[in-house]
């Protein structure tokens, strides 16, 4: 359904206001910031009766909808997620802010100062689907970097965001910084992103935070600069040199930890080597997680023949299993000849995320690190590291898979762009 | 008219090509790069007969077309151009090199070693219009950083081109290096830019580098990762405080030092009460250097009152000119009530590219360089430094207007991502 001329103009208008609001957000320094955030915290604590009530209405229209309780999960608030909510932004207050920093500072021969200075972005779209814990996240690191922000989210969680958003507008006026640099776009049509996508010169960026699906769909649209994130189709490649012990416990912490994340495992590739030593044992350790094993001819005979498919389900893999990302306690395994081969599969079937090698092998490992290529490449490490948090770096706007601008987990460094400032005494050129 | 299937394959073929050798090249050292770009210059030169045969066909046959001389030059090579190639390939050998880089390195309180560390983008497509000196500089700074590069250059160098490129080839196979790092795409219709733009997961990176309608029509089709180059709508503000000896020096090199290129000033602001003293004397040196002036109704009653109309073309400005990048020898010149104005002036009608305020008050050079939104912004300078060059990279592949990843004169640096390599002892997250 195409939106109408005046929905259209309505999300303008916001895009319109968010980038006047914008402006002013870079022109206070990092205390006024955040003395936002902290009065936003405050404002979700105080608003968490109209917040936790709207969010109820959303939970139950999606049971009534039939929806699966993990959606349904994902969907939810109480007063322990408000509470780790306002821990995140005191969490955000204390780090470092990038805006303002000087990247390199240089004098030119004809006496030019040069200043690479950090600035934010201006505004950020984000679009992404149905956890509100998301519309608090990506808000605060948005205006901790100064940057306003749009957010569009998914329908059914309407009801908490708007909640949320009403809680982080009376947050930002009550420390006398201008609301308007938060917007909840509450038109979910479909279109109403295409709105955000093609605001050429007042987007300044968009980040898609979802499945496949959202994320392709934006590529495909945008005309401002986009950052794709989380499509994780992630290896873990088991070399004839690894310690086995080591590579089963990194496997399956790799596959089951939280399999619904991209930076999970999906595809587990063994040296023929030592595939007969290790593929039962792995096979055993998965199967007491409950995943479930799709296998290339090689490793389902050898799976058969230590009678390991009486227990756990195994089936032929096929094709499309090695470009599926399962999000699930699937995993697909296949027997490759050595390392070359693993790097040729991990080029051919990889998304550019997570991509781990296990080995003893030093020189292996080397060639592995160097010639894959991944936002992120392991030598003896679960995949699921890649991550702001386990990266040290204290927040995570999202994990890009894509080499413009930022690569992997981003912090807040990544939510900002730098200018040129250049000072001279009456300088032209000659 | 479309492409034909085989035609576009052909071009896919191309940039499997590409991202194979690109492999190759990522994987070598920097001696073996730079002597690959010392083996291309010396095959420019043996090239010299071939190449300057085949852009003398290039010549005529625009010429026989009615091109406007301007244009006929910058498609012109001459034994003098081939030695300046030259001599920016031996410079581009002492530069530098980027790749693999440590940005940052740590150890996380698990152990895990983490490195950031800078890497080749892979494939970058350069989409450009009828400079065959592009030809060889993109391909330059492509390879010099690890890149494999495809070249779509305009149909009128198409002879020139591939004589450049047929002995670049030559170049890097002499150096023992894949021939196939450097392609041009022969097809010339308008579809083959689509090909390319839409080479998701093979081309990393496309830069269009060209006039407004080739840039707006690559972001609009684009499914990899974009960089904007070059449109240039500059202004240079001439402050309350001003010298105005300096301010007239700024003004005249910034419009006329060399009118053609995108760090050209476009638009004059002056603050009102200077503009009675200065507006006559600017337009006095405008003049001698041929310059038309499009002005508001008070400049142009100052100008008239000054009797400027008699010996200057003096035109009253229409609404488009303040959006219009002329790129020649006219300038628009607006009074406005103070730097307020000047600043909201430049947010309505800028390209975001290089904005400059003289002034001897520190405290409004302070304002325009925190607020105004630009790649470069200027204190008592011309406009005319924003060029790689002049900011001392030693290179430049372009000049990016957009604010994601290069912001800017695009040097090496920019021409490379970066990867996360994670060295572990066994560690698995909990």
């Amino acid at each position: 359904m195409a939106l109408t001329a005046e929905q259209t103009e309505g999300i303008l208008q916001q895009v319109r206001a968010a980038k006047a609001a914008s402006r002013t957000l870079a022109g206070v320094d990092t205390g006024r910031r955040n003395e936002a955030l902290r009065a936003i915290a405050d404002a979700l604590w105080q608003r968490r009766g109209e917040i936790l009530a709207a969010n109820a209405g959303d939970v139950a229209a999606a049971q009534a909808a039939g929806e699966a309780p993990s959606r349904v999960d994902r969907l939810l608030l109480n007063e322990r997620r408000l509470e780790q909510m306002m821990v995140s932004l005191e969490q955000l207050v204390a780090l470092p802010d990038p805006v303002g920093t000087v990247d390199e500072r240089w004098t030119r021969p004809n006496g030019l100062r040069i200043e690479r200075v950090r600035v934010p972005f201006g505004v950020i779209a984000i679009i992404y689907e149905s956890r509100p814990n998301v519309t608090v996240d990506a808000a605060a690191l948005a205006l901790k970097t100064g940057n306003a922000v749009v957010l569009r989210g998914g329908r059914e969680a309407l009801g908490s965001n708007a909640a949320l958003v009403a809680a982080m507008r009376a947050g930002l006026m009550g420390a006398g910084l201008p609301e308007d640099a938060v917007q909840l776009v509450e038109v979910t049509d479909r279109d109403s992103v295409d709105v955000l996508i093609r605001a050429k010169g007042l987007v300044d960026l968009a980040i898609p935070r979802g499945g496949a699906g959202l994320i392709a769909r934006v590529v495909e649209n945008a005309l401002v600069p986009v950052i794709e994130t989380g499509v994780g189709n992630c290896h873990v490649y088991v070399d004839r040199a690894a310690d086995l012990e080591m590579a089963e416990q990194i496997v399956v912490n790799a596959k089951v930890q939280r399999p619904s994340v991209c930076n999970a495992a999906e595809t587990l590739l063994v040296h023929r080597d030592v595939a007969q030593a290790f593929l039962p044992r792995v096979a055993r350790a998965l199967a007491a997680k409950g995943v479930e094993l799709r296998a290339c001819p090689a490793a389902l005979a050898i799976l058969r023949q230590a009678g390991i498919g009486d227990t756990v389900r195994v089936v032929p893999a096929e094709a499309a299993d090695w470009d599926t990302e399962y999000l699930d306690l699937i995993l697909a395994v296949r027997v490759v000849d050595g390392l070359e081969e693993a790097i040729a599969h991990i080029e051919r079937h990889g998304t550019r995320h997570s991509e781990a090698i296990v080995t003893a092998d030093e020189a292996a490992a080397a060639r592995f690190l160097a010639q894959v290529d991944a936002a992120a490449v392991y030598h003896n490490a679960s995949t699921r590291f890649t991550d702001g948090f386990e990266f040290g770096f204290g927040a995570e706007m999202g994990i890009s898979t894509q080499k413009l601008h930022a690569r992997g987990p981003m912090g807040l460094p990544e939510l900002t762009t730098y200018k040129y400032v250049v000072r001279g005494t009456g300088q032209v050129r000659s």
